[in-house]
């Protein structure tokens, strides 16, 4: 099953804000619906907004003309701020609009077969690494969602571990739950369990401690945007993982395809980390935790700086930045 | 109003599972009310429970002789394993026993008077070194709940927050949310509103983020134990803060009296870590969030290094491990 397509002349996603409880398929017709479902994670993941994005102007080509269609490609485009994957598919798609709603169709589809061809070749290469740097009966552990929910099927970090446990070289995987909107424990506990491998959740505060305590061999995780220098944008959370992993000497890998990467972006001191509702941290799982009046900061991502990443693998690539990097991804 | 008192011939407590929907008082007449009041964390925080402990073999004097005394001062030593104060403030209590019922509580009741003195010492100790090292707008993080609810009144490290606020030397708080029981999100958010305090609540993966962007100019926070070298055990996630203050440059404070001091053990390495149900990752207000027959690994405490630690604040003491520190707690 495709976390995102284009089915008779329709965008259909799997609504993930019914996971795990229920798997539900979300038609959507219209560009202001798509939107909705990006804004309110019903579909999330860097590289399936990037589908999402190019899928969305295959609809604002059929449903508006002239500065309405222009409209509905910068709403889409601006639809989340962080992952560079949404504005860079909307782009891509857009590019064709003078060829006609066909040509951006064809383009859109052409998002979405190199994502699920990224998943596949990232899978192997970052597969290959890890037993290369922990040996044949690693334990990961991993931060938010990355699997095929986030991308169109197959995953980034996730699909890797999937192809360890394809090889039969994995030992554990410890599951990180990623507060607020727990990824984690909705969408990466799901996504494991119908693959049949096993993990342990964690709160997100003991992850550092875990691999103090050599329970974990390697962080692996995933990117929302890869800057120039190396530095890395992902889920909230994924910072105190990289200071917890390089205090305990183990590997911190990122796993993204090419198009997470942001060349065009020096450091992560340039991009904009969404700033998200209050309401989400003041609640769990619906229920009002916090006093009432209560107020919160929500940042939605945060910024690992380059040293503090092992490797990272693209589909194409695989980069070791050290303490002297300098390069350019 | 007290977190725990002797009160007519039995403990009354502030149910801190009810917090923040409800402020409700329970009294607890047997040992087993209490055992059980301990480890559901109707009552909690390393002063609180040696105080708990103390007031525990009052009750137990009054209610068993000889074997089944024994036996009942054992279930409330062994209640909970990490916070020193537990285990403490039964063994000063259990040391009267021979004197008779009267002066067990007299010593239980030494032992609440002094964690009440303690408290006030510690806020003006804590207040005068934050504004030694952040000046007199600092915006402070802390983790967990260590205010009046984690001591008697007054608290540990939230007292030094309070004092700070009383002298108009505070420019503001944010709280770590405290995953899985959200004694930050609950308690801590409670008693800063009760104090009219602002604040911003956070979840616990945020803060290393937040240090690196400049939004926190120290973390203050408890202890359950702090080992003769200076290791300080404490609510899970506190590790990470301390990675996340140590890289940003920013001062991490450790607020506890001389009854959180273990000499008798060496280091961190040496500490039980409580192990506590998967259900309370698993699930929130009884609502479960991961898929069925998902596993959970539930360390409620971790372990800080002394070489992480800029401060430690006792009610007696102002102790600054450095990397080079070898000396005895």
């Amino acid at each position: 099953v495709r976390t995102i397509d284009w089915v008779d002349g329709g965008v259909e996603i799997i609504d993930q804000t019914a996971l795990p409880a229920r798997t539900v398929t979300r038609r959507l017709s219209t560009v202001n619906e798509l939107v909705a479902a990006i804004q309110t994670l019903a579909v999330r993941g860097a590289p399936a907004l990037g589908v999402a994005g190019a899928l969305g102007v295959a609809l604002a080509a059929r449903q508006y003309r002239e500065e309405a269609l222009a409209g509905a490609v910068l709403r889409l485009e601006t639809a989340r701020p962080t992952a560079v994957n949404l504005a860079r598919g909307v782009q891509r798609a857009a590019a064709r609009l003078a060829a006609g709603p066909d040509a951006v169709l064809a383009e859109a589809l052409a998002v979405r077969d190199e994502e699920i061809a990224s998943s596949a070749a990232m899978a192997a290469r970052g597969a290959d690494l890890v037993t290369e740097l922990c040996g044949p009966a690693p334990r990961l552990l991993t931060h938010c969602n990355t699997g095929g929910l986030a991308t169109v099927v197959g995953g980034t970090a996730l699909g890797v571990v999937a192809e360890l446990h394809r090889r039969g070289a994995l030992r554990g995987v410890v599951v990180s739950e990623t507060r607020p909107l727990l990824q984690g424990a909705r969408l990466t506990a799901w996504e494991l369990g119908q693959l049949g491998i096993g993990y342990q959740l964690a709160v997100d505060g003991a992850g550092p401690f875990l691999m103090a305590q050599g329970m974990v061999d390697a962080v692996i995780l995933g990117a929302d945007r890869i800057c120039a220098n190396g530095d890395v944008i992902n889920k909230v959370g994924t910072y105190a993982h990289a200071l917890g992993a390089q205090r305990a000497g183990i590997p911190f890998l990122v796993v993204a395809p090419e198009s997470t990467v942001d060349s065009a972006t020096p450091s992560g001191a340039d991009v904009k980390i969404e700033d998200r509702s209050p309401s989400e941290v003041l609640s769990f799982a619906g229920t009002l935790v916090a006093p009432a009046g209560a107020g919160a900061i929500n940042p939605a991502f945060d910024i690992t700086p380059h040293d503090l990443v092992t490797a990272i693998v693209t589909d194409r690539r695989t980069l070791r930045p050290d303490p002297a990097f300098s390069g350019k991804m």
